[in-house]
């Protein structure tokens, strides 16, 4: 790190310590939003920002948010920030650590007796991770005005959304959306080996790609498997193993390319699984990653006539292809990766250019503004598992490229308006 | 049919009926053993043996026999037979047929005023399905000294198998064993599409194949299934699907031959099986069947391999084959089958020889006498499901083929000895 960065990796390793004490009792690191663990975690997470000078607000939908007002509130805010809350068994960076960046920007800043021009919010969003409502990203969902009414009904733990929203401190029908924050910038954990493997520090995040959900059900015949010969069966889990591996060629074929491109099949559940009856069914759950929106329909084109040629060749019969879920990739704000490049290069961080095939509160954050992020390295890309690990180091340096960028952006979101 | 034959196929279908309508109400058809069901079909069918001239036991393993004395005791029995339990919603042909053919032949003799030099046994075993113990071929095992003590003790509603048994009028610790028995036959349903495809109306069988079960365990890495990029993964999925192909294609090989062979990949279960995370497990269980022990060994040894070499190109961990069930295959008694392919002249049947697929309690009578079994064709090959169906002239040709080699076993019997 560059040794004129007033960032201080101690404080940034008290933080995660901290916080990572908040945890269910015998089950590290899980702290799910909603619990009595979460409510700790942000009373931790309030004292900390008070002490970095902040004031701190829960807003309508549930975001808790420090607040270090600007020369000229005016201007509107630069908001940093990503999640304090984390899956179950869960790890003790992820969103953690842009949490604590952001925390640490703001310290960074009072330690320097500098003020900004714009006003500086630390957010930690509500429940980024799936909740006990079933669906994620609820604070930033809400702040960006995306998140549908319909929510507020669901249901979990005995609780309505709406109860939980309530209970957290926000507002379920108050004005959540927001129009007076002029960028938004997350530090994340990588959540892959491309940092590690590279031997970089930081990735400026080009785009968190689309991911495109797809259903295949193969409809074979249940035969008797000591009766049936071999070649008058009709079995699903052949010809499902050969869907199985065009997944996997044509998502390597589109991942040789420039963009980021990730075709995983996650669900295969095969019926009726009985030792002696030839397989009758199997339904496949595709997930594919894009960067690129051209990609993504490629692949959806291609893996259609690649199954209809499989379905044909082995004569056993093939759903047409269901879209169950399809969101287009977010590309990060252009001015704002040029910033974090050129941040970077300030605080002497080896850095590449990446896409984020995860999802992030970032995505919903550029309905409403500039927004882009950064990756710093994770140990072998482990998440959302125990073992995840990022080292204090890696995470001060990320936050250091953080600190130049706000400070950055607080002059040159003047200059281009 | 041979119009010679004494064989009424009237009479054989209206016993098919009968024992149909003895069906757990709403649930076509079962008649699980050891149920208040069984044992109502069990009471019709002692009526019925009654009719046709015999005198009907319960023998210490639980099977019901109908006995016709022979003009010459001491030659020993003949015995016809099969089971009249069902599996659950299972069919009204898999066992009764054989068990109603063995009734028809009874009657066909009396009939004709013809008593046999050997006594005719005709049996309905005990539990041939996998019963609520877990276990199967109970009859047939306890009858061929095969059962093994510790059964006895195994539970299923609320009992034991010794309380079964003696439940349905057996003797749990009685001398089941018999050493008196000079032959026996079994008709069946094929259970498979073969004689149908041929247009053929019996199969002779040559062997009923050896089952053997192999558990591989694929053991890949969980990931994100959106951040780790595909050339840096460990998916068991895609690994698992090259095994299950390979399988396919050895058992497609082997097939091939002269002799019945069959490899299955039954069941396949996949870990943690969540939409966005990379496969990280997959547990395969291989069901092959052979009629020739060569062959077996051949395709454990040819998988073995394969194996290896998918798991060295994917650099995915495979552990080694576990041969969870092993068992040789029964070969049926050369003197029968010729015996057998005659009686199938006589009665005008066309036929072949062919294996059975499918375990039968005639694998266990061939442990304490010349044993082999006919099959009669089932509609498209489907068993184990309320759609299964045999017509009554294919079981009464069947049955014709039956009584015709009863009688002439009954000299050449005497004639070998």
């Amino acid at each position: 790190m560059n040794s004129n960065s007033s960032i201080n990796a101690d404080r940034i390793g008290a933080d995660i310590d901290a916080l990572s004490a908040i945890t269910e009792p015998g089950r590290p690191w899980t702290r799910r939003a909603f619990t009595p663990m979460f409510l700790e975690g942000r009373k931790w997470l309030e004292h900390a920002l008070h002490e970095a000078g902040a004031v701190t607000q829960i807003d309508a939908a549930g975001n808790l948010i420090g607040v270090v007002p600007g020369k000229h509130p005016e201007l509107g805010s630069i908001m940093v920030g990503s999640h304090s809350d984390t899956v179950p068994d869960g790890g003790r960076f992820d969103g953690i650590a842009g949490v604590v960046a952001g925390l640490e920007v703001a310290r960074a800043l009072r330690d320097q007796g500098m003020v900004l021009d714009h006003t500086l919010e630390i957010v930690d969003f509500l429940a980024e991770e799936v909740s006990i409502f079933g669906v994620s990203c609820i604070g930033s969902r809400g702040m960006s005005g995306t998140r549908p009414a319909e929510w507020l009904a669901r249901t979990g733990d005995g609780l309505t959304l709406e109860q939980g929203i309530s209970q957290v401190g926000g507002k379920p029908h108050g004005q959540a959306q927001r129009d007076d924050i002029r960028a938004f910038l997350e530090l994340h954990i990588e959540q892959g080996p491309v940092l590690q493997d590279e031997e970089l520090d930081v990735g400026v995040v080009t785009a968190i790609a689309g991911i495109t959900r797809i259903e295949i059900i193969v409809e074979g015949r249940a035969d008797h498997a000591g009766t049936t010969p071999m070649t008058l069966r009709k079995d699903a889990l052949t010809t499902a193993a050969w869907i199985a591996l065009g997944v996997e060629e044509l998502g390597k074929a589109l991942a040789s390319g420039e963009h980021h491109f990730a075709a995983t099949v996650g669900e295969f559940e095969m019926t009726p699984n009985a030792a002696n009856v030839v397989p009758a069914r199997v339904r496949i759950l595709i997930d594919a990653r894009a960067e690129q929106r051209d990609d993504m329909e490629r692949f959806v084109d291609e893996l259609d006539r690649g199954v209809a040629a499989i379905s044909a060749k082995t004569g056993v019969p093939v759903s047409p292809l269901r879209i169950v879920s399809d969101n287009n990739p977010t590309p990060g704000d252009a001015m704002l990766l040029d910033v974090l490049d050129a941040a970077c290069e300030t605080a002497g961080a080896r850095h590449r250019r990446m896409a984020s095939g995860a999802g992030h509160d970032t995505a919903w954050m550029a309905r409403i503004t500039k927004a882009a992020m950064i990756f710093v390295p994770c140990v072998d890309g482990r998440s959302h598992s125990p073992d995840e690990f990022a080292t204090t180091q890696d995470i001060a340096l990320g936050a250091a490229v953080l600190l130049d960028a706000v400070v950055a952006l607080d002059k040159k979101l003047q200059e281009t308006d």
